[in-house]
Protein backbone atom coordinates (compact mmCIF):
# COMPACT_ATOMS: atom_id res chain seq x y z
CA UNK A 1 0.00 0.00 0.00
CA UNK A 2 1.10 3.56 -0.55
CA UNK A 3 0.50 6.80 0.54
CA UNK A 4 1.53 10.25 -0.60
CA UNK A 5 1.35 13.52 0.98
CA UNK A 6 2.51 16.52 -0.87
CA UNK A 7 4.04 19.36 1.14
CA UNK A 8 5.17 22.67 0.93
CA UNK A 9 7.87 24.16 2.53
CA UNK A 10 8.09 27.91 3.67
CA UNK A 11 10.28 29.74 2.04
CA UNK A 12 13.85 29.24 3.56
CA UNK A 13 17.37 31.07 2.44
CA UNK A 14 19.91 30.06 0.51
CA UNK A 15 21.60 27.11 3.32
CA UNK A 16 20.74 23.93 4.99
CA UNK A 17 17.78 23.96 7.13
CA UNK A 18 16.28 21.03 9.30
CA UNK A 19 12.96 20.33 7.98
CA UNK A 20 12.30 16.77 10.60
CA UNK A 21 9.32 18.90 12.31
CA UNK A 22 7.64 19.73 9.35
CA UNK A 23 8.05 16.51 7.65
CA UNK A 24 6.82 14.29 11.07
CA UNK A 25 3.94 16.84 11.58
CA UNK A 26 2.89 16.03 7.93
CA UNK A 27 3.12 11.98 7.67
CA UNK A 28 1.51 11.21 11.51
CA UNK A 29 -0.06 7.57 10.66
CA UNK A 30 3.14 5.62 9.88
CA UNK A 31 3.00 1.63 9.78
CA UNK A 32 4.65 -0.52 12.21
CA UNK A 33 6.62 -1.43 8.86
CA UNK A 34 6.98 0.32 5.75
CA UNK A 35 9.56 2.60 3.58
CA UNK A 36 9.53 6.67 3.55
CA UNK A 37 10.71 7.92 0.21
CA UNK A 38 10.37 12.21 0.69
CA UNK A 39 11.17 13.47 -2.83
CA UNK A 40 12.00 17.33 -3.81
CA UNK A 41 10.21 18.66 -7.16
CA UNK A 42 13.34 20.77 -8.02
CA UNK A 43 16.41 20.95 -9.73
CA UNK A 44 18.47 23.80 -7.35
CA UNK A 45 17.94 21.98 -4.08
CA UNK A 46 18.49 18.62 -2.40
CA UNK A 47 17.54 16.90 0.44
CA UNK A 48 19.72 15.09 2.94
CA UNK A 49 20.43 13.58 5.81
CA UNK A 50 22.98 14.74 8.52
CA UNK A 51 23.92 15.94 12.18
CA UNK A 52 20.08 17.67 13.80
CA UNK A 53 22.34 19.42 16.70
CA UNK A 54 25.09 21.22 16.46
CA UNK A 55 23.85 24.49 13.91
CA UNK A 56 27.61 24.87 13.00
CA UNK A 57 27.55 21.83 10.79
CA UNK A 58 25.21 23.54 8.25
CA UNK A 59 27.23 26.44 8.49
CA UNK A 60 30.13 24.28 7.41
CA UNK A 61 27.75 22.43 4.68
CA UNK A 62 27.16 25.88 3.12
CA UNK A 63 30.48 27.25 3.30
CA UNK A 64 32.59 24.65 1.89
CA UNK A 65 30.05 23.11 -0.57
CA UNK A 66 29.67 26.97 -2.14
CA UNK A 67 34.29 27.15 -2.30
CA UNK A 68 34.18 23.42 -3.83
CA UNK A 69 31.45 24.68 -6.43
CA UNK A 70 31.72 28.44 -6.76
CA UNK A 71 29.09 31.33 -8.00
CA UNK A 72 31.86 32.20 -10.25
CA UNK A 73 30.29 32.35 -14.07
CA UNK A 74 33.43 32.54 -15.80
CA UNK A 75 33.28 28.68 -15.21
CA UNK A 76 29.57 28.15 -16.90
CA UNK A 77 28.31 29.13 -20.09
CA UNK A 78 24.49 28.60 -18.58
CA UNK A 79 24.86 31.97 -16.69
CA UNK A 80 21.30 33.82 -17.88
CA UNK A 81 19.68 32.80 -14.32
CA UNK A 82 22.71 34.14 -12.22
CA UNK A 83 25.42 33.25 -10.94
CA UNK A 84 24.52 31.07 -8.48
CA UNK A 85 22.09 29.26 -10.97
CA UNK A 86 24.47 26.81 -12.42
CA UNK A 87 26.16 25.96 -8.79
CA UNK A 88 22.65 25.03 -7.60
CA UNK A 89 22.09 22.64 -10.07
CA UNK A 90 25.17 21.07 -9.59
CA UNK A 91 24.80 20.75 -5.88
CA UNK A 92 21.25 19.78 -6.44
CA UNK A 93 22.74 16.18 -8.52
CA UNK A 94 25.17 15.97 -5.77
CA UNK A 95 23.56 15.71 -3.02
CA UNK A 96 20.09 14.25 -4.70
CA UNK A 97 16.87 14.86 -4.88
CA UNK A 98 15.25 12.24 -2.82
CA UNK A 99 15.84 10.45 0.76
CA UNK A 100 14.63 7.06 1.78
CA UNK A 101 13.95 5.97 5.13
CA UNK A 102 13.24 2.76 6.82
CA UNK A 103 9.74 2.93 8.90
CA UNK A 104 10.38 0.46 12.01
CA UNK A 105 7.18 0.29 15.43
CA UNK A 106 5.55 3.33 13.43
CA UNK A 107 8.67 5.45 13.45
CA UNK A 108 11.30 6.93 10.90
CA UNK A 109 13.71 4.43 11.75
CA UNK A 110 16.85 7.37 11.26
CA UNK A 111 20.32 7.20 13.79
CA UNK A 112 20.62 9.33 16.66
CA UNK A 113 21.66 12.15 15.13
CA UNK A 114 20.21 12.10 11.68
CA UNK A 115 18.15 15.21 10.63
CA UNK A 116 16.28 15.69 7.35
CA UNK A 117 17.69 18.79 5.42
CA UNK A 118 16.30 21.28 2.92
CA UNK A 119 19.57 22.09 1.30
CA UNK A 120 18.87 25.44 -0.61
CA UNK A 121 20.93 26.45 -3.07
CA UNK A 122 19.62 29.75 -4.08
CA UNK A 123 20.12 33.07 -3.59
CA UNK A 124 16.31 34.15 -3.83
CA UNK A 125 14.70 30.92 -3.47
CA UNK A 126 10.69 30.38 -3.52
CA UNK A 127 8.73 28.16 -1.54
CA UNK A 128 9.85 24.34 -2.32
CA UNK A 129 7.33 21.25 -3.27
CA UNK A 130 7.94 17.56 -1.42
CA UNK A 131 5.56 14.00 -1.92
CA UNK A 132 6.64 11.80 0.51
CA UNK A 133 5.24 8.26 -0.24
CA UNK A 134 4.84 5.70 2.54
CA UNK A 135 5.00 2.57 1.40
CA UNK A 136 3.43 -0.22 3.95
CA UNK B 1 2.84 -5.43 -6.09
CA UNK B 2 6.43 -4.71 -8.28
CA UNK B 3 6.75 -4.46 -11.70
CA UNK B 4 9.88 -4.48 -13.53
CA UNK B 5 11.36 -3.46 -16.70
CA UNK B 6 14.93 -4.14 -18.18
CA UNK B 7 15.90 -1.48 -20.89
CA UNK B 8 19.22 -1.44 -22.50
CA UNK B 9 20.46 2.43 -23.65
CA UNK B 10 21.66 3.43 -26.64
CA UNK B 11 25.14 4.15 -26.55
CA UNK B 12 25.67 7.68 -25.51
CA UNK B 13 28.95 9.79 -25.50
CA UNK B 14 30.87 10.84 -22.27
CA UNK B 15 28.87 13.40 -20.76
CA UNK B 16 24.83 14.34 -19.57
CA UNK B 17 21.94 13.14 -21.31
CA UNK B 18 18.05 13.63 -21.17
CA UNK B 19 16.67 10.16 -21.18
CA UNK B 20 13.05 10.42 -20.05
CA UNK B 21 11.72 9.78 -23.33
CA UNK B 22 13.13 6.13 -23.70
CA UNK B 23 12.09 5.75 -19.83
CA UNK B 24 8.63 7.00 -20.27
CA UNK B 25 8.39 5.11 -23.48
CA UNK B 26 8.52 1.72 -22.13
CA UNK B 27 7.25 2.19 -18.70
CA UNK B 28 3.87 2.79 -20.21
CA UNK B 29 1.13 1.80 -17.34
CA UNK B 30 1.55 3.65 -13.92
CA UNK B 31 -0.43 2.90 -11.32
CA UNK B 32 -2.74 6.15 -10.30
CA UNK B 33 -0.40 5.79 -7.11
CA UNK B 34 3.03 4.53 -6.68
CA UNK B 35 6.85 5.02 -6.90
CA UNK B 36 9.24 4.04 -9.52
CA UNK B 37 12.74 3.19 -8.64
CA UNK B 38 15.33 3.65 -12.08
CA UNK B 39 18.46 1.46 -11.44
CA UNK B 40 21.71 1.42 -13.60
CA UNK B 41 23.85 -1.44 -13.53
CA UNK B 42 27.26 0.18 -13.89
CA UNK B 43 30.19 1.54 -12.01
CA UNK B 44 31.73 3.69 -14.48
CA UNK B 45 28.19 5.97 -15.45
CA UNK B 46 25.22 7.34 -13.25
CA UNK B 47 21.84 8.65 -12.96
CA UNK B 48 20.48 12.48 -11.92
CA UNK B 49 17.29 14.45 -12.26
CA UNK B 50 18.37 18.17 -13.10
CA UNK B 51 16.97 20.59 -15.86
CA UNK B 52 15.78 19.70 -19.16
CA UNK B 53 15.47 22.39 -21.05
CA UNK B 54 19.03 24.73 -21.72
CA UNK B 55 21.34 21.88 -23.12
CA UNK B 56 24.46 24.19 -21.89
CA UNK B 57 23.45 23.25 -18.56
CA UNK B 58 24.05 19.75 -19.06
CA UNK B 59 27.42 21.04 -20.79
CA UNK B 60 28.38 22.48 -17.78
CA UNK B 61 28.08 19.34 -15.73
CA UNK B 62 30.18 17.92 -18.38
CA UNK B 63 32.88 20.08 -18.18
CA UNK B 64 32.29 21.55 -14.40
CA UNK B 65 32.59 17.68 -12.83
CA UNK B 66 35.66 17.04 -15.17
CA UNK B 67 37.33 19.64 -13.76
CA UNK B 68 36.67 18.77 -10.12
CA UNK B 69 37.65 15.30 -10.56
CA UNK B 70 40.30 15.14 -13.36
CA UNK B 71 41.41 12.72 -15.92
CA UNK B 72 44.62 12.80 -13.96
CA UNK B 73 46.18 9.16 -13.49
CA UNK B 74 49.22 11.02 -11.57
CA UNK B 75 46.11 10.96 -8.52
CA UNK B 76 45.47 7.24 -8.88
CA UNK B 77 47.09 3.88 -8.64
CA UNK B 78 43.95 2.23 -10.92
CA UNK B 79 45.06 3.56 -14.39
CA UNK B 80 45.29 0.44 -16.58
CA UNK B 81 41.74 0.83 -17.64
CA UNK B 82 42.75 4.90 -19.01
CA UNK B 83 42.87 8.17 -17.16
CA UNK B 84 38.75 8.24 -17.34
CA UNK B 85 38.37 5.45 -15.62
CA UNK B 86 39.04 5.92 -12.13
CA UNK B 87 37.59 9.24 -12.37
CA UNK B 88 34.19 7.52 -13.89
CA UNK B 89 34.23 5.24 -11.06
CA UNK B 90 34.68 8.81 -8.32
CA UNK B 91 31.72 10.50 -10.00
CA UNK B 92 29.68 7.80 -10.68
CA UNK B 93 29.21 7.02 -6.64
CA UNK B 94 28.62 10.70 -6.21
CA UNK B 95 25.48 11.01 -8.59
CA UNK B 96 24.52 7.98 -7.73
CA UNK B 97 23.22 4.69 -9.90
CA UNK B 98 19.67 4.90 -9.24
CA UNK B 99 16.81 7.72 -8.61
CA UNK B 100 13.25 7.26 -6.98
CA UNK B 101 10.10 8.54 -8.03
CA UNK B 102 6.45 9.06 -6.95
CA UNK B 103 3.84 8.71 -9.19
CA UNK B 104 0.55 10.15 -8.83
CA UNK B 105 -2.60 10.13 -10.75
CA UNK B 106 -0.70 7.56 -13.29
CA UNK B 107 2.33 9.80 -14.23
CA UNK B 108 6.00 10.34 -12.73
CA UNK B 109 5.69 13.16 -10.39
CA UNK B 110 8.48 15.00 -11.69
CA UNK B 111 8.80 19.07 -10.86
CA UNK B 112 8.38 21.08 -13.94
CA UNK B 113 12.21 21.08 -14.87
CA UNK B 114 13.06 17.62 -13.80
CA UNK B 115 14.43 15.68 -16.44
CA UNK B 116 16.03 11.85 -16.45
CA UNK B 117 19.70 12.25 -16.70
CA UNK B 118 22.42 9.27 -18.30
CA UNK B 119 25.69 10.84 -16.99
CA UNK B 120 28.14 8.83 -18.99
CA UNK B 121 31.47 8.96 -17.12
CA UNK B 122 33.59 6.98 -20.17
CA UNK B 123 35.37 8.05 -22.84
CA UNK B 124 34.30 5.01 -25.43
CA UNK B 125 30.92 3.53 -23.59
CA UNK B 126 29.29 0.75 -24.24
CA UNK B 127 25.16 0.43 -23.92
CA UNK B 128 24.03 1.15 -20.63
CA UNK B 129 21.37 -1.37 -18.58
CA UNK B 130 19.06 0.11 -16.39
CA UNK B 131 16.09 -1.94 -14.17
CA UNK B 132 12.99 0.37 -13.89
CA UNK B 133 10.68 -1.23 -10.44
CA UNK B 134 7.31 0.19 -10.25
CA UNK B 135 5.83 -0.03 -7.31
CA UNK B 136 1.81 0.35 -6.59
CA UNK C 1 5.30 -6.94 2.10
CA UNK C 2 8.37 -5.53 3.50
CA UNK C 3 10.49 -7.45 5.82
CA UNK C 4 12.74 -5.63 7.56
CA UNK C 5 16.69 -7.10 8.86
CA UNK C 6 18.63 -4.98 11.76
CA UNK C 7 22.42 -5.40 10.96
CA UNK C 8 25.63 -4.47 12.79
CA UNK C 9 28.78 -4.26 10.92
CA UNK C 10 32.30 -4.95 12.54
CA UNK C 11 34.58 -1.75 13.11
CA UNK C 12 35.75 -1.16 9.82
CA UNK C 13 39.10 1.23 9.62
CA UNK C 14 38.80 4.84 7.45
CA UNK C 15 38.37 4.18 3.43
CA UNK C 16 36.26 1.95 1.81
CA UNK C 17 35.21 -1.54 2.33
CA UNK C 18 33.04 -4.31 0.28
CA UNK C 19 30.50 -5.44 2.42
CA UNK C 20 28.48 -8.08 0.13
CA UNK C 21 29.06 -10.72 1.88
CA UNK C 22 27.60 -9.38 5.22
CA UNK C 23 24.70 -8.21 3.35
CA UNK C 24 23.63 -11.27 1.40
CA UNK C 25 24.29 -13.69 4.32
CA UNK C 26 21.95 -11.54 6.24
CA UNK C 27 18.93 -11.57 3.74
CA UNK C 28 18.50 -15.32 2.14
CA UNK C 29 15.42 -15.22 1.29
CA UNK C 30 14.52 -12.68 -1.15
CA UNK C 31 11.54 -12.74 -3.12
CA UNK C 32 11.50 -13.36 -7.25
CA UNK C 33 11.16 -9.94 -7.71
CA UNK C 34 11.66 -7.04 -5.64
CA UNK C 35 13.12 -4.20 -4.24
CA UNK C 36 16.09 -3.77 -1.71
CA UNK C 37 16.29 -1.01 0.10
CA UNK C 38 20.12 -0.34 2.52
CA UNK C 39 20.03 2.24 5.46
CA UNK C 40 22.81 2.84 7.50
CA UNK C 41 21.96 5.31 10.43
CA UNK C 42 24.46 7.34 10.89
CA UNK C 43 26.17 11.33 9.63
CA UNK C 44 29.95 10.64 9.26
CA UNK C 45 29.65 7.47 7.25
CA UNK C 46 28.15 6.23 3.69
CA UNK C 47 26.95 3.63 1.59
CA UNK C 48 27.42 3.15 -1.95
CA UNK C 49 28.06 1.05 -4.93
CA UNK C 50 31.22 0.55 -6.95
CA UNK C 51 34.05 -1.48 -8.07
CA UNK C 52 34.29 -4.91 -6.52
CA UNK C 53 37.03 -6.22 -8.43
CA UNK C 54 40.66 -4.41 -7.50
CA UNK C 55 41.64 -3.19 -4.48
CA UNK C 56 43.26 -0.05 -5.54
CA UNK C 57 40.04 1.36 -6.55
CA UNK C 58 39.08 1.65 -3.61
CA UNK C 59 42.19 3.13 -1.95
CA UNK C 60 41.65 5.83 -4.93
CA UNK C 61 38.66 6.64 -3.53
CA UNK C 62 39.93 7.41 0.59
CA UNK C 63 42.87 9.52 -1.19
CA UNK C 64 41.15 11.22 -3.28
CA UNK C 65 37.63 12.34 -1.72
CA UNK C 66 40.09 13.22 1.66
CA UNK C 67 42.12 15.15 -0.69
CA UNK C 68 39.10 17.23 -1.98
CA UNK C 69 37.22 17.23 1.17
CA UNK C 70 40.02 17.67 3.66
CA UNK C 71 41.11 17.27 7.20
CA UNK C 72 41.28 21.09 7.44
CA UNK C 73 39.87 22.35 10.55
CA UNK C 74 40.64 26.16 9.06
CA UNK C 75 37.87 25.28 6.62
CA UNK C 76 35.16 24.60 9.66
CA UNK C 77 33.43 26.19 12.86
CA UNK C 78 32.68 22.39 13.67
CA UNK C 79 35.58 21.17 14.91
CA UNK C 80 35.79 19.64 18.43
CA UNK C 81 35.01 16.21 17.64
CA UNK C 82 38.09 16.37 15.64
CA UNK C 83 39.65 17.36 11.98
CA UNK C 84 38.19 14.70 10.96
CA UNK C 85 34.51 15.22 11.68
CA UNK C 86 32.87 17.81 9.83
CA UNK C 87 34.77 16.56 6.86
CA UNK C 88 33.12 12.98 7.14
CA UNK C 89 29.54 15.05 7.57
CA UNK C 90 30.34 16.25 3.94
CA UNK C 91 31.37 13.14 2.88
CA UNK C 92 28.38 10.97 4.19
CA UNK C 93 25.86 13.15 2.76
CA UNK C 94 27.57 13.58 -0.64
CA UNK C 95 27.94 9.67 -1.03
CA UNK C 96 24.26 9.44 0.45
CA UNK C 97 23.19 7.10 3.68
CA UNK C 98 21.27 4.60 1.84
CA UNK C 99 21.07 2.44 -1.79
CA UNK C 100 18.18 0.76 -3.47
CA UNK C 101 18.77 -2.28 -5.55
CA UNK C 102 16.13 -4.28 -7.45
CA UNK C 103 15.54 -7.98 -6.98
CA UNK C 104 15.18 -10.33 -9.45
CA UNK C 105 14.25 -14.03 -9.86
CA UNK C 106 15.15 -14.15 -5.92
CA UNK C 107 19.05 -11.99 -5.93
CA UNK C 108 20.30 -9.09 -5.68
CA UNK C 109 20.20 -7.23 -9.36
CA UNK C 110 23.49 -5.45 -9.23
CA UNK C 111 25.98 -5.14 -12.11
CA UNK C 112 28.97 -7.64 -12.78
CA UNK C 113 30.88 -4.74 -11.44
CA UNK C 114 28.85 -3.52 -8.42
CA UNK C 115 29.39 -4.29 -4.99
CA UNK C 116 28.29 -2.47 -1.56
CA UNK C 117 30.79 -0.47 0.08
CA UNK C 118 30.69 0.58 3.47
CA UNK C 119 32.19 4.24 3.64
CA UNK C 120 33.77 5.06 6.64
CA UNK C 121 34.65 8.44 7.08
CA UNK C 122 36.25 8.80 10.79
CA UNK C 123 39.68 7.77 12.01
CA UNK C 124 38.36 5.87 15.15
CA UNK C 125 35.23 4.71 13.83
CA UNK C 126 32.36 2.46 16.00
CA UNK C 127 30.33 -0.15 14.70
CA UNK C 128 27.58 0.87 12.33
CA UNK C 129 24.27 -0.19 12.34
CA UNK C 130 22.04 -0.97 9.06
CA UNK C 131 18.55 -1.10 8.28
CA UNK C 132 17.61 -3.32 5.31
CA UNK C 133 14.18 -2.75 3.57
CA UNK C 134 12.69 -5.98 0.84
CA UNK C 135 10.11 -5.04 -0.61
CA UNK C 136 7.56 -7.50 -2.66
Amino acid sequence: MIKQYEIKLPVLGRGFHLIDHIIRGEIKDLPQSGLVNIFLQHTSAALALNENADPTVRMDFESFVSRMIPDDPSLFKHTLEGPDDMPAHLKSSLFGQSVTIPVTNGRLKTGTWQGIYLCEFRDHPQSRKITVSVLS
